[in-house]
């Protein structure tokens, strides 16, 4: 079948998913589950397979333990289906209803988005999880996944595309998977027929999607967060909290890359940069005057390391510190510590963020922890859902209009007027 | 000052517009509204200049229509500054309230968009029109309206940047006027600095804006709306319905292109089409067996008019028609006239547009006739917002998170654990 065809027989299958009954869209994720756990034997020996190929082609290390799975990682994979079953259904909820006249009444209701792209890279749960969520929601999903998992991969959907079958016939298809990087050049121009993107893994990846399509992408290429030690904040707190961002996961992007420190505490340094001794340090002319470090040069205040690296830069006010993040950062999390409530409130509304604490690390900035169930990506974008993104973010809304023979004209000619009442 | 310097000049002020508080932002407007009511005259004799040139350029009619003034449309621009000082805040309300654990509190805050490019032709007062909401809501607009209304826009641009700085001068340089083609395409390159273009205008305009810009576009190209007749439909009400669909105000996009009607009342072809005289009928074959009239051709069915023309289609089932809608509509308004729930229910859940209605006009799809005090546009995308848009499209969110020094490393190795409970 051609890449076109399989989207359309997607687009297809999305109509009809977006009105199967939440029963049914569980029904179906319970036969997912179900298949999973019978046959996980061949899901770890097609899992063997990509390990073999991915040790010859001597696969960053990295890359290769995100790739193999084990009995425990498939168990939860098992798990995670069944925690989207018990997710609240996104669709259908009424979010206004409004009479607009006697007998004439608005509603918005809340619908799937119809055919979304999610092209990921060697982790194979992200295609459990990113087929769960789509699923979950009514919406069909173009899966791509990263070709050191293939035939991993190809496994996992083969059992999902069977439990579709099994558990909804008239629902076949609505899992569709591309494996060639000339496929994702033809799905991206599809853009009449897939509403979303979703590009999981690197900063190329996202980049790449971003540059190459008309589709609408959800997600974020960088992750250059900060945390700002307010002068009169505590030390302790502030060496805790920035040991946190930097390393309790260094190589996500809600991890923070840079830390300004306003002059007045600039004496609080030594002991800060003393909690992480196990990362590097790059200071500005200021800090290293207090710190004893490398040197920090302009390319570092927009860059995302990923790693045991942090900038460190001594600022003069708030003020300073607002405009830096706003120049350098991704607009994705930043922090305060300061006891200042003033001060917070400041850095709060005018750090131009998806995410900004107060007094907190960066790395609450996910989906699971806001308490949002799932988690389908962070998005940096202003556009359709901001910071981090649940099921939510995979609906749309609809208006629907009811009356008895309501005309315009007799509005417009002012024989009617409306009421605008709003109900419920 | 280059188109760089004017956008980034936009930027800074959206920064502090951000921040303004609601009476602020009204205060502008109020200024706005003061200052246009004194330099009314200046506004006419610019428009008169601009009206001079349209004629010696023999401007189409329609378009000529649009761009002159006169004292009661100044007026009405006027009342619609007063009118929008009155809408609810549309920024600052919490969304969502959830402790995340003690002591760990996340808010979801509505927040202004940032920079907001609108390109619109010919209409002056789509300049006021934009430039308030945009004020409104917090965020700088990049303005470009048609060539042939350039005086009148550049004294009505002027007017309003002085209403700005004497108003609140701190934000300068929050509407900015950009003049020619080249412009635009600086603009449109901009994706760094600029958050969402609205184009307002033409098929042909919208269209050559989704394709020339890596900035998300809010709107809708094309308007092919349509109106079904189920089995078993009200004969008058189905005539006077498509009456008001088609020809209450045919050159907008809410307005009808394609009747279908279910074969079983095929009967009520000749009545329904002799409500509506002076529209041209072009219909299918079965349609020309039972009324007089040119017939459709492929290209009909995916025509938008515009004009007092209606393609007729007869269709064997509500399915048909559906499927028809979804094929060759584009997923803007369509209606259905059924005294069956059922048939309405599966058409109102099936068809994949923006707006839907049950025995109503589709012309009802529209932010003032919805009840959302102001329009935008109507986003045909299924991003972001979808049909008809309120100033709650020129918004985003931010999360906010306020904690005591909480760090992630507690939960993931277990000391603590997450509460998530819902507040407020």
């Amino acid at each position: 079948m051609s890449i076109q065809d399989q989207v359309h027989t997607a687009r297809e299958a999305a109509y009809k998913l977006a009105v199967a009954t939440e029963k049914r869209r569980n029904e179906i994720l319970i036969a997912m589950g179900g298949l999973l756990s019978q046959e996980r034997e061949a899901v770890l020996e097609a899992n063997a397979r990509d390990a073999e190929t991915a040790r010859k082609a001597d696969l960053a290390g990295p890359l290769y333990k995100r790739l193999v799975l084990s009995d425990r990682k498939v168990e939860t994979m098992i798990e995670s289906l069944r925690s989207v079953v018990a997710l609240p259904d996104p669709i259908g909820g009424q979010e206004a209803k409004r009479e607009l006249d006697g007998g004439l009444l608005l509603t918005r209701v809340r619908v799937p988005i119809g055919v979304i792209g999610v092209i990921f890279e060697s982790r194979p749960d992200a295609l459990v999880q990113i087929a769960s969520l789509g699923i979950k929601s009514g919406n069909a999903v173009i899966l791509k996944g990263g070709s050191e998992a293939k035939e991993t991969n190809r496994v996992l959907h083969a059992l999902f595309a069977r439990a579709i079958v099994e558990a909804a016939p008239e629902l076949a298809g609505a899992l569709q998977l591309v494996e060639t990087r000339e496929d994702i050049k033809a799905v991206l121009a599809l853009d009449d027929e897939i509403d979303l993107m979703i590009p999981r893994g690197s900063n190329e990846l996202v980049r790449f999607i971003q540059q190459n399509t008309r589709i609408p992408v959800l997600g974020h290429a960088d992750g250059i967060c900060h945390l700002y030690v307010d002068s009169g904040a505590d030390e302790v707190m502030a060496g805790a909290l920035a040991k946190d961002s930097k390393t309790q996961y260094p190589a996500v992007c809600n991890a923070i890359e840079t830390l300004l420190v306003h002059e007045s505490v600039s004496s609080m340094l030594p002991s800060i940069v003393a909690t992480m001794p196990e990362v590097e340090i790059r200071g500005c002319e200021r800090t290293r005057t207090v710190v004893d470090c490398l040197p920090a040069d302009e390319d570092d205040w927009s860059t995302e390391y990923n790693d045991l690296v942090l900038s460190v830069k001594i600022v003069d006010s708030l003020e300073d510190a607002i405009a830096h993040i706003n120049r350098y950062g991704s607009h994705h999390t930043d922090a305060i510590v300061t006891h200042s409530s003033e001060a917070a409130d400041q850095f709060l509304r005018r750090v131009d963020s998806s995410s900004v604490l107060w007094n907190a690390s960066t790395r609450f900035a996910d989906g699971f922890r806001y308490g949002l169930g799932a988690e389908v990506g962070i998005s940096t974008g202003k556009i359709h859902a901001r910071g981090p993104v649940g099921l939510e973010g995979l609906t749309t809304t609809q208006y629907r209009v009811v009356g008895a023979g309501h005309l315009v004209a007799d509005y417009a000619e002012g024989r009617r007027s409306f009421t605008h009442r709003e109900l419920g």
